[in-house]
Formats: C-alpha cells, sequence, structure tokens
C-alpha cells in the first residue's frame, strides 16, 4: 500500500502543477523501473504493478449522455477500471439542440469530446467508440460493436467484462408506429438530426427559389410542421420562426409571405407539463407570431408530401401538404434495452418501457446492474407492500397494538424509504407523520388494520421522473457518489432502515432535486416554471436562461463557443450557408 | 429616366441610411402607386416599370467561387439583369480548406452565403440553387437542374436565357484514371471534402482504439497517406501532423507512436512551383517532423487498404498499407465543360483540359460568353501569328522597310496586346522594344524578315497563369469592370490597337498582378514567395499568413469567425468530437 500511497501524492502534485510530468516519469523510471510501457498515459495505470492488493472492479459504463457523463465526471475514487462504451465519442448539451437547427448555436459548440474529460481523471478510464448491442448478465459481459465498419466491410465485434455495468444509453424518439414517420421526418434527439435539420430548411428555400415551381407548391414546400407540443417541439417552432423572420425573409424576401409553422398536438394543450398560465402565454404568442398551434390532432400517417391527422374534437382525418416535418412526440425504448428487458424477464420488469430499477438505481432482479437516464425509472416502493413490515418494526415488542408515539425512532426512516409520504403530508398540509396517525386515530392505539387505513392514499403520490437531462445528470451524479463511497458504506451504511429485513440500506436512496424548467418561446420571450411553482415569463427570463444554460455547459471551451455563438447572432444573424 | 434617377437617389440614400427603408416605402407608395408588390425587395427592381426605354441585358454567371463571387461583387452598373448558378448557395474561402479538415478553422466561419451579397447589390440579381448540365450557345440558354430531389423522386430542371454567360465553374479533382482513387481517396477541393475528412481522421484513432485490432492492423489504420506535393497535400499534411501532435497524442496516448503520415509526390521535389530554398526547407522541416515525403513516386492503384506505386528511381512497384488517403494533384475539368467543349469544336478550343479564352476572358469561338478561374485558361496570342500585321500597323506609308524609330507609335499597343514582349525584355535586360530591335540589327532599317527575327523568341515567354484563387478573383473582378464600362468603352475603347484589323479594342486585355503565394508548413513555421522573388519563412510569415488570410476574408463575420477560431485553437486545442 505504500506504493499506492506514494504515487497518489505524487499523481496529486502531477495534476497541480502539470509540468513537473517529465520529472515524474524519470522518478517513475529510476524507482520503480519496468514502467515504461505506462509512462504516456495516466501514471495511476501503474498502481496494479505496485499495489496488487487493491483488487480493481470494473466498471462499463453505457452511454455517454447525460447520466453517463455526469456519473464519468462525479467518480473520484482511483480503485476502479472504468470502461466507457458509446456509439458517440463525444457528450452533447442537448437542450441546445432546438437552437442547433437554425444556427443560434452551432454544432459543435455544444459537444464536448469523451476524452477531453477522460483524460483529467486521474485514473485509469478506456474510451471506446461502439455500441453495446448484448447484455450477458450471466457471464458478465456486454457484447460490442464498432460503428465502422472495416476493412472487410463487416464491423469489428468485441465483449467487454465488467463487475459493475451502469447502463446510461437513453431513448431513441417514439414513433407509435405510425407509418411513413420514420421514412419522412426528422427527430430532434442527437446532433446529426439537427445538423440535418438545419440543412433541410435551407434546402426547403432554395428549392422553393426555383423558377420550376407552382404557386401550390411554393406553399407546400415552406410549410413546416412540428409534431408534438413538448418543450422540444414549441422551442423549435419558436426557433425556426424567429429564423425566418429575422434572417431567412431578409435573403429571399420573395417567399417570406409563403412561409407556414404548424404546430400539431394530440392533448388539449401545448406545453401540458407546465403551469397552464404558461401555456396560455405559449398559445397566445403563437398565436400572434402567426404560427398555426392545433390541438387534439392526431397524426396518423406521414407520406412523402403529405401529413394525414384524425381531429378528435370532429372526428375528421384531414390530409395537410407540408415540405418538412419534425417528430418530437418523446421517448421510446432502444432495441437493445428491449432484448435485455425480455431477457431479465419478469423479475420486477414490470414497465414495459423503460428498465425498472429500485430507488438505489440498481435494476431490478439483476445484479450490479445500475440504470440510469431515460432509459430507466425508478420502480418507487409502495408503502402498501411494507405495510406490516413497516409495523412489526415499530413494534419491537411484539404487541400487535402501537400509540402514535411509539412511531418515532421509524418515522425518518420511513419517510426517507417511501418519499411519497412526504409529498402526501405536504398536499393534506400535515406538518409530520404523527400528525397525519393523529387526524385519522386521535391518540388512540393503532392495530395493523387502523395504521393501513390511515396511510391507504399514501401511494397515490408515487410520482414517476420525467425524462429530461436534469434527471439523467442528478442520477449520474448519485451513483458516481455511491461508487465514491462503496467501501466506506459497506462498513457504516447510511441509509433507512430495512423494513423487510434486518439493518440499513448502505446508501440513501436517489432523491431528485427539481430546479425548475425552461420553455423559450422565441423572439427573446422565455417561460420558467421554477421550483415551488414560480413562474416568470419574458425577456428578463430569457436571460436568466441565457446565464443558467451558459453555467450548466460542461467545460470553459463550450461555455465560451456558445456564448460566442450568441453573440454572433445577435451581431450578423444566422448563417444560411447550405452546409 | 427622370423616374430612374429618382430612384437612384433615393436608393443612394437608402442603402447609406438603412433604417430610412420604411420611409421610402411610405415615399414609393405615396409618390409612384402600384409599386407594393416590389416593395420587399430591392428598389432597383422598380426600374423596369419607370424606364422601360433601358432594355436590360441578362447576365447569367454559373458558379459562386472565387471568379463567380468577384465578378457579383465588382459588378456596379444596375443595367444588367443578372441570374447566377450554382450548386452551392455560398462562396466559400477555398485557401482555409486545409485548416477546416483538422478544424483549426471551422467549416461555417469560411462560407458566404451568395444571397447575402446579393442582397447588397443595389439591382436586381437572382440566385438559384443548381447546376448548369447544358449550354445552347445557338439559343442562349443554360439548362439547369436543381441538386434535389423533387416530391416525385426526380429533379427539377429549368432553362435560363442569357444575353452574356459568364462561366466560372471550376474544376474538380484531377484522378488522371487511377483506379480506386474516386471510391477509396478522399479530395480537398469542397468544404463537404473537408469536413468528410475531419470526420475520418477521428475515426481511424477510434477504430484503432479498438480492442480487436491487432497491431498491425493498428498502424495500418494510422497510416495516412497525402498524394501530391503541391500547397494544398502540403499543407494538409503539416496540419494533420500539427493535430496529432498537438491534441490527438493527449486524448489518444496509446496511439500517437502508431500514427505515420506519408506524401507521395510524382515530381523530384515538393511544392515544385515555388523557389528552391522553400522546398528545400520545407522538405527538411518535414524530416525533422517526421512526415514521410516520398517524391519520385507514381500512385497506379489505391485498393481498400493499400496504395500501389512505382517507384521512378528503382523502377519498382511498392504496395503500402494505409488508413486514410487525400488525393490531391491538381485539378480536371468538370464533364459540363467537357461536353460545352466538344459542342463549340475546334474553334480555337485546342487546350483539351479547360475552356479557350482570348486574352478578354471571351470563351474563342463563341459570342458573349466569358470564361474565368479554374475552368478557363487564356489563350496568349503569339506575336509570331500577328507578325506581319504588326509591321504592316508600323509601316504607314507600306514602304516594306522601317527605321527603329518607326515604331515608337505602336510600341505600347504591342506591349499591352503581347505581354510576353515585356516577359522577355525583363528577362533578356533590356530597358525597352526599341533596344531589343536595336540589340540584333543596330541602328539599321529593318524588313519584315528582319523584324521576324528579332521578335522570334519572345514567344517563348508566354505563360499560363496558375490555377488558383488569386487569378480567379482578379479575373472576375475585371469582368466586372468590363460590363461597367461597356456602354462607355464602346464609345471610347481604351484598349490596344487592332493589329489585325481595324481602330482599338474595347478593353485593355487582362493583366494577371502576382501578390505572391503562402505554404503553411505547420507549427506556426509558413514559407511565402512574395513579388521580386522575395522568400520568406518561419514564424512571423505565419503572421503575415494569418494577417493577410484575415483581410481577404469575404465579410466581416467571416474574419471576426476565423480569427476567432484561431484564437479558440490557441487556447483550447482542436475539438476532436466525431461530428
Amino acid at each position: 500500500m505504500s506504493g499506492y500511497g506514494f504515487y497518489r501524492r505524487i499523481s496529486d502534485a502531477y495534476y497541480g502543477h502539470p509540468n513537473l510530468s517529465k520529472l515524474l516519469f524519470v522518478c517513475t523510471v529510476s524507482g520503480g523501473g519496468g514502467l515504461l510501457a505506462y509512462s504516456d498515459s495516466s501514471p495511476f495505470r501503474a498502481d496494479t504493478a505496485f499495489g496488487d492488493d487493491i483488487k480493481r472492479k470494473k466498471v462499463v459504463v453505457l452511454g455517454t449522455g447525460w447520466a453517463g457523463t455526469s456519473f464519468l465526471k462525479s467518480l473520484k475514487d482511483p480503485n476502479y477500471d472504468v470502461q466507457i462504451v458509446s456509439p458517440r465519442n463525444y457528450f452533447a448539451f442537448t437542450p441546445l439542440l432546438p437552437s442547433v437547427t437554425n444556427g443560434t448555436v452551432e454544432a459543435r459548440s455544444i459537444v464536448e469530446p469523451i476524452r477531453n474529460i477522460v483524460r483529467k481523471k486521474k485514473f485509469d478510464v478506456q474510451f471506446k467508440e461502439a455500441e453495446c448491442y448484448k447484455i450477458d448478465t450471466q457471464n458478465k459481459k456486454v457484447y460490442c460493436r464498432s460503428s465502422q465498419e472495416n476493412s472487410l466491410g463487416g464491423v469489428e465485434e468485441f465483449a467487454v467484462d465488467y463487475d459493475y455495468l451502469v447502463i446510461a444509453m437513453g431513448a431513441r424518439a417514439n414513433t407509435f408506429n405510425t407509418p411513413g414517420v420514420v421514412e419522412h421526418a426528422h427527430f430532434l434527439k442527437e446532433i446529426e438530426d439537427a445538423q440535418r435539420i438545419r440543412r433541410s430548411v435551407i434546402d426547403c428555400f432554395e428549392r422553393a427559389s426555383l423558377p420550376t415551381m407552382s404557386e401550390e407548391e411554393r406553399k407546400r414546400i415552406l410549410h413546416f410542421v412540428v409534431v408534438g407540443g413538448g418543450p422540444t417541439g414549441v422551442e423549435f417552432a419558436a426557433e425556426l420562426h424567429d429564423f425566418v423572420i429575422e434572417d431567412l425573409a431578409k435573403l429571399y424576401p420573395t417567399l417570406k409571405d409563403h412561409v407556414k409553422i404548424t404546430l400539431l398536438e394530440a392533448g388539449d394543450h401545448i406545453l401540458n407539463m407546465f403551469d397552464k398560465r404558461i401555456t396560455a402565454f405559449a398559445e397566445d404568442k403563437f398565436q400572434r407570431d402567426g404560427i398555426d398551434v392545433k390541438t387534439g390532432s392526431m397524426v396518423t400517417k406521414v407520406t412523402e408530401t403529405e401529413i394525414c391527422t384524425k381531429e378528435r374534437a370532429t372526428g375528421q382525418s384531414v390530409s395537410i401538404p407540408y415540405g418538412m416535418v419534425v417528430w418530437s412526440t418523446g421517448i421510446g425504448t432502444r432495441p437493445v434495452i428491449m432484448d435485455f428487458m425480455k431477457q431479465i424477464g419478469q423479475g420486477g420488469q414490470t414497465n414495459r418501457r423503460v428498465l425498472a430499477t429500485d430507488e438505489w438505481l440498481r435494476v431490478e432482479a439483476c445484479d450490479s446492474i445500475y440504470a440510469l437516464g431515460d432509459c430507466a425509472t425508478i420502480n418507487q416502493r409502495r408503502v402498501m407492500e411494507d405495510i406490516s413490515a413497516i409495523f412489526s418494526k415499530a413494534d419491537k415488542n411484539n404487541t400487535g397494538s402501537l400509540k402514535v408515539d411509539d412511531f418515532k425512532e421509524v418515522i425518518n426512516d420511513i419517510c426517507e424509504r417511501y418519499p411519497q409520504v412526504a409529498i402526501y403530508l405536504k398536499k393534506k398540509q400535515l406538518k409530520n407523520f404523527v400528525h397525519l396517525l393523529k387526524n385519522s386515530h386521535g391518540e388512540a392505539e393503532l392495530d395493523i388494520e387502523k395504521f393501513k387505513s390511515a396511510l391507504s392514499e399514501v401511494d397515490s403520490q408515487t410520482k414517476n421522473l420525467p425524462a429530461t437531462a436534469q434527471v439523467a445528470a442528478q442520477q449520474g451524479a448519485y451513483l458516481a457518489d455511491c461508487f465514491n463511497r462503496m467501501t466506506l458504506c459497506d462498513k457504516y451504511p447510511e441509509g433507512p432502515l430495512r423494513f423487510r429485513g434486518t439493518g440499513r440500506h448502505r446508501f440513501h436512496p436517489f432523491r431528485y432535486k427539481h430546479f425548475g424548467q425552461f420553455a423559450p418561446l422565441g423572439g427573446e420571450q422565455t417561460a420558467a416554471q421554477l421550483p415551488g411553482d414560480w413562474v416568470s415569463i419574458g425577456q428578463s427570463t430569457q436571460w436568466l436562461w441565457y446565464s443558467v444554460y451558459a453555467s450548466k455547459l460542461v467545460s470553459w471551451r463550450t461555455r465560451i463557443l456558445v456564448i460566442s455563438d450568441w453573440g454572433r447572432r445577435f451581431i450578423f444573424g444566422r448563417d444560411s450557408s447550405r452546409i
């Protein structure tokens, strides 16, 4: 272990003063010998040579999105051997994707190479640009294939062993099996999608400029349809409108009156996850801007030139000629996750859409596999499932009847293990758990039936977390923190009481903190729903949006690039070159 | 005409003070009436409504490269109806393409939308994103097709009438019909090429990082071959070397020793159009950098994994395994130009590679067709072809014998019409034409035979212009200047005497001014060959390169973007995200 400690100190000195690196390597060679082969990578690789007694656990992370990258950035314990497998060798700041579609921000400004993050780690991290296509839980292996063709026209395939597997592969766009969507619509989930949409918008304008076009055809080509009134669809429609009004109208003056933007939403309102004030403001603003918002409109088919809808109000089927359609209706499951769910079977995987995990992000019925981000959802344990176990824990002497005060010892554990209790108390405006029990039964003693009836409505407050960047990033950081303190918490568990078993859980369960959500509406107007149901709308919120997004960017490089992109747009407008 | 003058003044006020636009439109409507349809485009469109007596000539420009864009920017006479047809809706600053391949500069920083230039013109200019595929000289029409598919899966086709046609379509890469080049090599002529190369370099590094790779395969994949030792190939090799050393070595530490860059050149030296000192410096620097320069190496075939060469020195055939190959060996003719040359036949089109024009850039044997840039070459008239005509012009009285002084009147015209004369004089270190005659025959009278013998070697100095951006840009500006002064010069011709005919040529012939040429060699070292055979090499020349290129960029937008890209590279390095 002394070798390890020595290395640790040198390494700290090295990272604090990168210029010492040459000196370090001299020390390495003269002191250790035989280490030249490692000298060009992180000095911590040498650990295994010195400290063989430390058995490093192999952690495999699948995905470099919000969850995977956040996990990687927060992981600090050098006793893991980390392998990252992802088809993308970069992390993309996805909330800015709608801005990329119109050139408000450049694609390259919102990406950060994973290897830039990897090389800052003080321990051994390997990145492989490949896609995982199969998870073998029996042998603890993941099977991967490179996204590139090899020289024989096939693809490279390989397997990676794991001790812990972190699945953070995200989701894909959900077409709800609507015919024609995959063939004709644009999605908006990846960098490439945004770049393709940008080219496609310019293509529509250039095509509409050709002398062969009839008026009718020209109108069709310049009809942009957005399907899905969620934050992404709404932001894209707003950004497109700004692009047309502020930039393209000047460059294609004869076309600007032909442009039409339509937003189709199957529900009753756009932005229905937001406060009603925001929805109303957005619908109103879009009407003023001339963006046609059609609610209650279900898309049934997309052909090359037409999009077919069924209107809920009238029951009629309508065909709308279009030039470009962007599909943004929520997330679907990646095939590899689907296969994995089939493979692990019914052991807790009741949700058919995403991987179910427990409150510690461990995939149900799997050993050492974690899932986070858009590909997973937390199966919050119901209070009713454990109600007798909870009662017994409080009933130390097995009397079968308890006073309210007897619950005091386990109250905190109940509230931590079942967060729906706290939400229910807040909703009912009750001060604490004791009040809940007193409320239904006064000061009388409770038996198990009375306890059940007091808590009977609590589980109705169980909520699934939204599939957002914010959730994924917090989950990644939470899991990395658990990994960092794994050894410590094995010895000194810090979590709530195990009601079904004995002792305590190793860690506190994951708890999501909502910091609010933005909905940019174009024309320097943004709506924000902040914690505590605060709502803020207008230009000042746009500036709040600018500062929050700039501060959340993953590196100083991307931060400066995005800010300079914004500046460039203010001064020169957006670029309309078709590249 | 008063309507026209009135508009001109208003228009000048409008362009001087864009904020007056609203006021202008009010004036327009109240003063002119019925003009609302034009109000969102340039006010000069209204000319035809007012000044029907001005018959506008239709000018069609094919291409938006250096020549076409320079022509468009310099054209000022509002009496033309200009149509631009090009498959690219932007101008690209091609000298920075090698920088784009490695992310020193972003692709979007070096392009400017043509419509940005168009909308600043004070007269009617239309742009169409399409490719010309046929020129019909009989009916004065060009046939074009859109590069986009239409809704029926076909392409839009249309014809455009012209009075004057300006062909500035550039060239394509020349493969010399080497098998496999089109299928496996990258070219470096278009923005898309540079973007593809950038992705491909990262692909090679990511593939080489996969665990399935053997050492041999890894070495092959990281072997980058550049074919062609001209300025583009050399600059690309140098940029790639910098990218690997400065950025990729840090991100792929285990791979950096596997990387190899080879530069293949069929001739004896790289950069053979430059001064020998530059060639020597470049070869020396590349050797120090570890870039393998192989001269006298002719590529005979390219397969998926190997490039086959024939070594001139030994006569041997060699197969080199490679991971990526960039082909940069000069320019070839576009198919449409080839077809056009066949169509116009032997009337002066002796050059089989590019369109031959006269010294006024008019395509030989064609009416009202001009060709400039890489798709054209000037067929400089030989003195010997016109020798008797020149003699007769000087011999006003038909004596058949002239004194040296009798030539004085036509000397300037001779020197202007046949620039090779001046080059010959300079080479022979003769002060002027009189000295040339005196030199060979003393003060004696000359007859036609003596005159011939005195000028017999002059034509050896006829030089073709290089296919560079500098030549194309000067030709575009020259031709626009001719167009601007067409009416004036029809009345008052300003060119040299017509030796074969009577009177004078309308315009001065095109004369190229060489401002020097740069060869960036990587590591902040650049070589420059300036006019007068000045040579400058080193880091100070790199700064000269920065300032010249920044100043030559087409707009303030691109200028600021490129400079900020350079700054970003200095601070953060180049991005290695594979997007």
